[in-house]
């Protein structure tokens, strides 16, 4: 898999349509692509694959082109609403297998959750990898210990994949993050429950942007 | 969508892990196929898509080539196992969307539960409808009101789809579903959940076609 010089993880909104709260996620999803968002994931557990389609649609409906959809875990949902890619996590179909069905201009990205699995995603045709969680988070529960900086800066030396950070993330330690090596930040609640989120997507990318330059 | 006359839908074994309790669901499998059935999908709500797949390696390597294998919902795991087709429900992919992904062989079956669902399906591209409960069952509680044995006989007339009937049917009852028009019988606990699937399965196989000849 050749590197997707396009891609751009730098602000990566994962949807959670529940933290959302009564607004309706496409409009958040809207305001945040307004705010500057890059990259969309939608993971949403407990939608029937029919309602997750019905929103993948409309979402992808809604997307500017320079601004890739990803479906989390089902690669059928990908396919279905013809998405730009996939984001697996450890648990999910096995990468190889994805990139046999989604071919090769696919964007696949991986959740790697210790030392050991970005070692092993060295190997696979992934264009992206999730560090995660790099702080602790109530948003996912089901992740291992979290990296923290320290282990962000471990994972940057060992790969020279694009990294993303995950979990936890919010305007006071974004620009840390992005310091220790990361390519991108994705948040969930940080932007899914702020009470504006075009504004906190905003501040977020200015955080980013400034915290590069001083790379 | 060509009638797929090799279908044998006789005796249909939905998957459940659960109710196969201590012994490995694959042991069941492949006992249940030794006592005649004829057809297996995979339904296991719980697992990861990881050990779906994994679970459905294995399971094709087990299962002889006239027996097909279905994978219930997920059609990403119907291409990575590289299955036979795959069953949906209401709330699953749309069918046509699942047509149009896994081609004209594969075999797509589409779970009805009302005689609005099933004249909507004369429509799509479905190799065979499911009643769905044909009577109330404890395995699956999020389906509609029983057909019973006089809505069977009604959706029998109204289509000339093959028919498999699901839903409470054991050795007491199977007969009387064969004899409404199904063209075949599916089951979950009376096999999964049985002390000796393979004698369980022979006898339902027996009882039905017994009860085909009566026709």
């Amino acid at each position: 898999v050749q590197l997707k010089r396009s891609l751009d993880l730098s602000l990566y909104l994962v949807t959670d349509r529940k933290l959302a709260g009564p607004r309706n996620l496409l409009e958040v999803v809207q305001k945040a692509i307004k705010g500057g968002v890059t990259v969309v994931q939608l993971r949403e557990k407990d939608l029937s694959a029919r309602e997750f389609y019905e929103l993948g649609i409309r979402t992808k409906e809604l997307l500017p082109p320079d601004v890739p959809l990803l479906i989390d875990d089902r690669l059928d949902l990908a396919l279905a609403i013809g998405t730009d890619g996939l984001h697996l996590g450890q648990r999910d179909l096995p990468v190889e297998i994805a990139r046999k069905l989604l071919g090769p201009p696919a964007i696949i990205g991986l959740s790697v959750e210790n030392l050991s699995q970005l070692q092993a995603a060295k190997q696979l045709p992934v264009d992206y990898l999730a560090i995660s969680p790099v702080f602790s988070t109530p948003t996912k529960t089901d992740t291992g210990p979290a990296w923290g900086l320290d282990g962000l800066r471990t994972a940057r030396e060992l790969t020279c994949l694009p990294l993303v950070a995950i979990g936890g993330i919010d305007e006071n330690n974004a620009a840390s993050v992005i310091q220790a090596g990361a390519d991108g930040v994705a948040v969930v609640s940080a932007i899914c429950a702020a009470p504006d989120p075009e504004e906190a997507a905003r501040r977020l990318k200015n955080i980013i942007l400034e915290a590069r330059k001083k790379l």
